[in-house]
């Protein structure tokens, strides 16, 4: 009859020991979230077709798992030739929480800051660490125009990071934070032309791979002016104590003064109370991809891996994109499957949990002796213990070491003759 | 550009006051399954359409969210009039076990006690409480032929209901407990065929709306004998002490004496330990409709309702039919939605959760008096204290009451020139 044993292609089946992981980790994401007054919301796994298909969704568009009309739609959309899909998989949370946004925003508090955690679906080639289900987890601040926004939510994943991953090894991060308006401001202030910035940005993201050297070949082959390309790579060399400093010479025209100050004010508050094993830096280099970005943009690396585990940014003019009334908005998106990638590969020393104790009940006894046992689990679960009661098998050997491979340190055999 | 702000139909948005109600609960289940030694575990949402449409969903297999085949595999589908789907959306938690187990029973422990909480989809026609995404929550125990695993499993459902429904004001519930092979040792005793069965406990299975007269006049319409029917339901107002007694008449040959004996000792060890609220019964009227149980059967009645919140029961068939390797599984699946509702509309009174302080402040203070303000809101969240920085608006009272109403009672307003 056709029964396939493997999980759907590129998604996975969690057994315990990584569900275990996953779901301590998704405990502690929403302890410290909530700590900074962000409340979660939820919206459904599906989205309308009309919505993912908006032309807001970039690259991704193309990944969509999309959804077959049913009965008679379905008959009519093949007869005709038109769509076959009502509805689709989401493919990222920011879409769902702008139509949530759009459909709620009257029962919500304004500034509304919300914690959302969902799986995603994107119909992308599987690769290592990369899957068709995935979860993300995003925070987003929706109506807050000021800095207060960029300062919570930095301050409220570098915590929750820091928590995460104390204790494996390689808790080292760095946040990384621009502004979309300075690295514009950068680039027209050395006379480059307002319609090459993309290009241009993208070869800056490779600094770190291809160097200075290779950002100035490639950018002198896009035909930009030498002494342009000079004068924009001298720009970044500067030091300063500031980035209202280190921006004082592009000139109002380029960028106003309100800009760096307030990258000075989130430096300065962000700072005064980061948790451990974090900084944070002012990276004027920072592009990140997202075209929606409109201001700050902020991503957090390991330390050892130059690896971004994080990211986000202002989109101020995205939600009145999907619903005609304009938001400021600021996320921040933690890349949940690579953490709990970390997590499995660098195990935290167990803080010896609540010790597991397995009753192995011989076949047969008694009602009455079972009844006992029964009683006696109920004893110990309600002091807080974890209790199971088991049929002790034939291979007891097997199944004690399994039992004590899943924490059951305390394991007790129980005879028909005892 | 057709943009929507509802769900897709029958779908929910959730928001900040229903998820609090749902993450509560959630951990709450986790909790108390965990301390009876079951393991969480997760399957992708979506399953190969092979698998799903194997017969063994019944009616849910009408109601299946297929997903469109994507690229090459569409275009040649669709020429050839071949199948659209190449996956869909899960309708239940039990068959996406019997594929993990397939696949990953190896590497778990035998017997294995597996916790899921997942949504599941189907395009039922929604109606109030009946929605087309929903969250199950499943307990399974498989390998374990013996009683231990309906003890277990009932032990543990109601403790967890207990302690969920506690406060409420409609805690009171009952579990009914009954066998497959009583029900059918009972009927082919009297004489009724065998080919009839499903249709007579359809009819039984209303005893409750029609009473004993209405099940009589059904029965007889059947074209059952009239002596038969009566001596049927003569058997069901015998009175005794056990299981065993009540069974005795019917003869080895229709019920094995061991049936009725390991009825009597789950009922025995689960009552010396009930909590709070819950009792259990033996009801030789319990039917419960899934086509796919072979032994007991079980279903949590809310005493002032007689409405079922949970149900399961013994499928030692099931599995093998997916996996072709017989594994003996019993299960009991709670109504999540309907709990949810319970403790939506009986809210319980609050156990004063940490107070909530929100930071109101005024636009335009000086970056230092804002880096004070960040250190003292990182010092209180220190302190274990839920803490909301915000931009003060020009309508305070507006914004102040709705952040009561989200439990921040402590409200500070600061002043650029306080």
């Amino acid at each position: 009859m056709g029964f396939i044993k493997t999980p759907v292609k590129g998604m996975n089946d969690f057994l315990p020991s990584e569900m275990a992981i996953r779901q301590k980790a998704l405990q502690s994401i929403r302890e410290t979230y909530a700590a900074f007054g962000f409340s979660e919301i939820e919206t459904p796994c599906m989205e309308h077709i009309e919505n993912l298909t908006g032309k807001q969704g970039g690259e991704n568009e193309k990944l969509i798992f999309k959804v077959l009309k049913r009965g008679a739609a379905l008959s009519r959309a093949l007869e005709k030739g038109e769509d076959l899909a009502d509805s689709g998989m989401r493919y990222d949370l920011t879409l769902p929480l702008s139509r949530f946004y759009a459909q709620n925003g009257a029962s919500l508090s304004a500034p509304f800051k919300a914690l959302q955690i969902g799986n995603v679906w994107r119909a992308d080639q599987p690769q290592k660490g990369r899957f068709r289900q995935f979860t993300q987890c995003d925070i987003d601040i929706l109506g807050d125009a000021s800095v207060l926004a960029e300062i919570e939510l930095i301050g409220a994943t570098s915590l929750m990071l820091s928590k995460l991953l104390a204790g494996t090894g390689v808790e080292g991060i760095t946040v990384h934070i621009n502004d979309r308006r300075i690295l514009k401001g950068m680039a027209l202030s050395v006379g480059f032309p307002e319609e090459s910035l993309d290009s241009i940005f993208i070869i800056l993201d490779k600094l770190d791979k291809i160097g200075e050297d290779g950002v100035q070949k490639e950018l002198l082959e896009m035909g930009l002016e030498e002494k342009a390309v000079s004068r924009y790579l001298s720009l970044f060399s500067r030091t300063a104590d500031s980035v209202s400093e280190f921006c004082s010479l592009l000139g109002e025209e380029f960028l106003p003064a309100s800009v760096p100050a307030g990258l000075d004010t989130i430096l300065s508050c962000v700072k005064s109370s980061l948790p451990d094993h974090v900084s944070l830096k002012f990276d004027p280099t920072l592009v990140r991809g997202m075209g929606y970005y409109t201001g700050t943009i902020f991503e957090v690396k390991l330390n050892e891996y130059n690896f971004s585990i994080a990211g986000g940014g202002r989109y101020d003019e995205m939600i009145g994109k999907f619903s005609g009334q304009k938001v400021p908005a600021c996320g921040f998106s933690i890349g949940f499957e690579r953490i709990i990638t970390i997590l499995r590969d660098h195990p935290v020393e167990a803080e010896k949990s609540a010790e597991g104790i397995a009753l192995l009940v011989e076949n047969g006894l008694a009602p009455e002796k079972l009844q006992e046992i029964f009683l006696s689990a109920a004893a110990l679960r309600g002091e807080g213990k974890r209790v199971t009661v088991l049929p002790l098998k034939k291979n007891a050997k097997f199944q004690i070491d399994r039992l004590m491979e899943e924490g059951f340190a305390d394991i007790r055999r129980i005879y028909r003759n005892s």
